[in-house]
């Protein structure tokens, strides 16, 4: 199985995504008389996962994101065990915007929700809605920021009965400037990685058609004795705090940063730079992956080309700093390890233990 | 016909967002210590169109909002005309934003759009998508800020094929911080509305059921010899100017600002104080609206108690300020005028020439 055949074809939405950003950067002049003239837009945030605008002592920080489709998951799990899950996937949506906000070193400041539904009767069920709640407040808290309001339209006939779209935006701060992670990347420097819970929020909708094969759907076990659909919905980690202690109280030199989700491993490749990324480590295979490319059946290329395969976020700093890095994840109960390490060479992504390389022109997200 | 019989029942969701709200505050305390200390929530803000952060010279704004159900309008008229129309509506999302965050003085600062599709095949239209991509940069453009990223995932089984969910998010600064709209509302206030374009981005959805009753729906010809398609696609006006020019260029003390959406007039009384806000003059009456109101029916009270009626934006100043106002509106090109004053009294909205009251429990908004 492929990701494109699920019909999430990147290669429809990119010509769209690099339209809009063209358009997007003709606006950077509209604020630059406000308030007197203090604003900037920090132009090298531009195709980076955090939009940051630049002040005389800090920037500010914008993110837009959504949690996908992981709400089904929760929706047929609900039904089958009488579970809702929906605190678990709340801290996921959270975790997709704070974990984007923070590769340039930005911490949320507010984080807002919008919840779209089809029809109002989806509120009826107090459970669910308490569990949500309840979900993303803790979510907030982990991502040590505050819910700042949001948005909870009704849309018939745009969103299918009985599901929900899930999403949200931050603002965030970078304060003091020094805590901009800018770089640059340099030759030498390691990449640590860092575990993740499992699938986060991205190949849902790969996982989900895997689902639809299995004669047991959801409740078909995995090696570790717990079911598929339970594992697909653990929360996704909120890495807000291995970032945050290690800029503002370590005062660790983070090069650059990367949260692992849409494009899974082709993501390391995401600066301008033109490095080669090359990863000599893995991380523990979870039976999750396992599962999913043993029933797909997903190949290697697939596999690490989408999902996160273990790691959700990755920190690029020098050799030196690898030990502290470390150090700060473990004091935040998070595994990190140092997978590979930044070598001169043609833009790409080489994954030696999986013989498996991704050249650059794979990852078309500016 | 009423709002509640076409599923969008805000009984449903008010339990659910009051939920939310109390859960939201409990989070205030998460950003205390966050950059050695100097940013809290202004708690005043909760319960507001818009969230605020407080620091020690400026507040930072912030704003989730969405377009509603208008993008089906333009999916039907662009098969009956050939014209996408989804340059207005990217307005129509942008304006929703940014027209909540002016509400209290806040200025916006970047905008970003969340465009989540059934199927990634909806982007092959570029036609569409190019009406899309330009509108959203025009609207920036009006709003005086800039377009900061966004996301466009494919949700697969939530979002009903050949649709969209257009929403998006705003950070914004409000600086010096006397540009606050903080009130107090005072007895005898002047309450000056703005004129709107037309419906804006509230009340589509029954604007929609009216369409399906129209032997030529869409095509059908209002007073003025336009269609009803075309006039509900009408871009919603931008009032970040308005604002703007009042606060930051003629130092005007406004009371309070309005952005008036879901709940229509009765959006009048959002803020805490338990006045009675008198309305003695009308605006001119849009065809639009005799129109929803003949073809629904939609008697006075649903209609005023729903749509924006031909005000889309009101501010509260002192008698004296209303002059100055109606005249930084007109160099915009916007028509406004002193529809009432503020009376002491129990908490509604009382509109005289319709002989209509709004209890104060009738907004449930906080």
């Amino acid at each position: 199985m492929t990701y494109a055949g699920t019909g999430v074809n990147y290669d429809a939405m990119d010509p769209f995504k690099l339209m809009a950003q063209r358009a997007a950067r003709e606006t950077a002049g509209n604020i630059t008389e406000l308030a007197g003239g203090e604003f900037r837009e920090f132009e090298p945030s531009r195709g980076e996962s955090v939009y940051l605008i630049e002040t005389a002592r800090s920037y500010f920080a914008h993110v837009e994101e959504g949690l996908g489709t992981k709400n089904l998951v929760a929706d047929a799990m609900y039904i089958l065990t009488g579970k809702s899950y929906y605190d678990q996937i709340a801290q996921c949506a959270v975790a997709m915007i704070v974990n984007d906000m923070v590769t340039l070193g930005a911490l949320p400041l507010s984080v807002a929700m919008h919840l779209a539904v089809g029809t109002s009767d989806w509120f009826k069920d107090e459970n669910r809605a308490r569990d949500l709640v309840n979900g993303w407040k803790n979510a907030c808290d982990l991502a040590r920021c505050t819910w700042g309001g949001g948005e909870t339209p009704t849309l018939k006939g745009i969103v299918v009965p009985e599901t929900v779209v899930l999403s949200g935006s931050a603002i965030g701060i970078i304060k003091p400037k020094e805590c901009l992670i800018a770089g640059p990347i340099q030759y030498g420097d390691a990449i640590v990685m860092v575990e993740s819970s499992g699938i986060h929020a991205n190949g849902l909708t790969l996982a989900r058609e895997i689902a639809g094969k299995l004669s047991e759907g959801y409740l078909t076990k995995l090696s570790d004795g717990r079911t598929y659909g339970e594992t697909l919905l653990d929360p996704t980690y909120v890495y807000v705090g291995l970032v945050e202690d290690c800029l503002a109280r370590r005062g660790i030199d983070i090069h650059y940063a990367v949260n692992i989700t849409g494009h899974g491993w082709r993501k390391l490749m995401r600066a301008t730079q033109p490095f080669t990324y090359m990863i000599d480590t893995l991380p523990t295979q979870l039976p999750i992956f396992d599962f999913l490319q043993q029933h797909g059946p997903v190949d290697d290329r697939e596999a690490y080309g989408n999902f996160n395969m273990g790691a959700g976020f990755a920190l690029y700093v020098t050799e030196a700093s690898t030990a502290e890095v470390i150090h700060v994840a473990k004091a935040l109960g998070l595994r990190a390890f140092v997978a590979g390490h930044i070598e001169n060479g043609d833009k790409k992504v080489v994954i030696k233990p999986k013989n498996l390389e991704y050249a650059g022109e794979t990852l078309a997200v500016r």
